[in-house]
């Protein structure tokens, strides 16, 4: 008899987590990634206005047909145009567990990530016996995400490529040409078809020139996994989807029926009201894009070498020399500092050297948090 | 490369929703384990007005402090004084499914449950690679669950035992004299303590003379999963609780945070409403004496066999002799007289020969229903 699930057992406690439970009550939080935003309360009536009415009977397996069908017209792109195509998931960190534990078979398959990229990834493939190997991004190029890179890496083992469009903790955003590229040369390959799951929970938090180009409009196993908790401060929400080709689809239900059922009827009523008029998914972008101005702006004054954000609320800071360990530097800054930020190291071995702000704090609270960072590398180099 | 993970494309579909697919809009649904009551309001406006104030963030991993510590004083019992001691889960149903992965290793550990039981016992086991055997339960006996039975049954393998009570599908309540027996003969046992996980969703709707007597009260190893589905009205709210030792809950914990961070924040505020006035917890029990009432009386009137419900909502119905399955009969009765009845033999083989009634449609649907299945009874007999 064991002590328990032996591969749960080997997966260490959420650094971020270790990290924010050391918190003070004074200290300026540039960590976690929630937004200081509070959500349009339109929705939350909608859906206790249908309680009122319904009760709060099961939701079928896969979610709300006309909320699939919603989200399958907002983002699944060329190859998705209906419910069969969305399953609705109790945030997007269920789908990509589920897409992780129904798609590969620990046996046989193998998954393709980035260093840095954001921890479930790894973790849930730590959880499932999944093999999990890396492409390393560089911090010279921005931590851009490359098609060649990942194309290079793949073996007949790989049988799912997780990316993060925009990415946490790199705030780069894959742009046209990669996109394109990748999808051909995936189509070009010979052997059983390729999944690639990109998530786009920062999909609305986006401040390139150009629109934001998904692999859902030029490859056909493409999976994309979504999230109302950025675009709508909806954290607490915990409502995610997964977007992908049908069949995929149909494993990601079944094995979520077989873990949790469905997902909370209420929930589902909120954001079936957000989806009846996507442009509340937009509601909150002018006020990311002021953060954002406020980041660079202060940034600049103080001279903090941070990477500019293309997507995402998150900005990676090159640490000073002196600092070869990025866990080190966070600890400092916390303990020395009251600002909590996250070590670039727990992200991959490509981010050491860097520390990951997130810029959703109340302005006033970010310029100071940014301000002691300038001190602290200031100090750090005399 | 694989289809998917092969443990999930091995387990069939639930037979119960393949059962609902086939209903018609005439149909008499004594099927689906869903009341047609409604919820009480107050604690959807108390949780809006929480929102309202503070927004929809994340919640703690383990759900929040006030609403584990009362749980723990609802549901805890003698070992479990305190949060510690509970998790908050997206619905008994993943209470199950973590109890069994994050306690188990599929390498060592093996499962014991009784035949019948709830579906989703074995089918979690399947899920997770874990071995799952049973104790069949007898009819004559009124598939009362035994110590005796299950302390025979034990190997060195036995990790954890997984029981209803009240039971779905047999509404058989152990008793005190049966829990104790338990308790006593796995602490005079030798060799690392075996985990009783009690699913006691149905905790609330007892007809027993004597209160329901938990096995929390009596075994330090003692697990408790809950749920607001049934007591409430409160299936699609997804909330639900592991109660047990506290390292067992930090495994559960964990898993949890890994697989869908935490639970929706709007249904947590919902659930404390409801457990600061725990009498909320009972306010349905009077309509369910009155709807099992009716059930006993109309099967008394058209002579239908069945057993009589100790508590949840269901009742086992004894088939007459010709028909020696279960699917059969329930397929028939769906075709033939419009009326939606489990097969018992999905639960279990010690089921055959038994359709599984639900008994909480509308009194009116209740009545015909029940008179429905006498006639197809009488035809079968002539």
């Amino acid at each position: 008899m064991s002590l328990g699930n032996a591969r749960l057992l080997a997966i260490a406690p959420s650094a971020i987590r270790t990290i924010h439970d050391r918190k003070r009550p004074s200290s300026i939080d540039l960590g976690m990634g929630q937004p200081s935003l509070k959500p349009d309360l339109g929705p939350f009536e909608a859906a206790l206005g249908w309680v009122r009415e319904h009760g709060s009977p099961y939701a079928p397996p896969g979610g709300l047909p006309e909320l699939r069908e919603r989200v399958a017209h907002i983002y699944g792109g060329h190859f998705n145009p209906n419910a069969a195509h969305v399953a609705v998931l109790n945030g997007s960190q269920e789908a990509i567990y589920l897409t992780i534990k129904a798609l590969c078979d620990p046996a046989t398959d193998h998954v393709l990530t980035t260093d840095p990229a954001y921890l479930s990834y790894r973790r849930c493939c730590d959880l499932e016996g999944v093999t999990c190997r890396t492409v390393a991004l560089s911090a010279r190029d921005g931590f851009a995400i490359r098609a060649d890179a990942l194309l290079g890496s793949l073996t007949p083992a790989t049988k799912l490529i997780i990316l993060g469009s925009p990415g946490n903790p790199t705030a780069a955003v894959m742009d046209e040409h990669e996109v394109r590229r990748l999808a051909r040369g995936l189509l070009d390959r010979r052997g059983p078809p390729v999944y690639v799951a990109v998530d786009e929970v920062y999909r609305e938090l986006t401040f390139t020139p150009k629109p934001y180009v998904s692999l859902l409009d030029y490859y056909p196993h493409a999976i994309a996994l979504h999230s109302l908790s950025k675009s709508c401060a909806l954290t607490g929400l915990r409502l995610g989807f997964f977007i992908g080709p049908a069949a995929a689809v149909e494993a990601i239900v079944r094995a979520h029926a077989l873990i949790m059922l469905n997902v909370n009827m209420f929930a589902q009523h909120v954001a079936l009201e957000i989806v009846r008029d996507p442009q509340r998914l937009r509601a909150h972008h002018a006020w990311y894009v002021a953060q954002r101005q406020l980041l660079l702006e202060t940034a600049a004054r103080v001279k903090l070498p941070i990477v500019e954000p293309q997507g995402s609320f998150y900005s990676l800071l090159a640490l000073p020399d002196a600092w070869s360990s990025s866990e080190a530097a966070a600890d400092h800054l916390l303990e020395r500092y009251d600002v909590v930020t996250i070590p670039g190291v727990i992200f991959g071995a490509a981010a050491e050297g860097f520390v990951r702000l997130s810029w959703v704090a109340p302005p006033a609270a970010l310029t100071q948090g940014l301000e002691r960072i300038a001190e602290f590398c200031t100090s750090s180099k005399s």
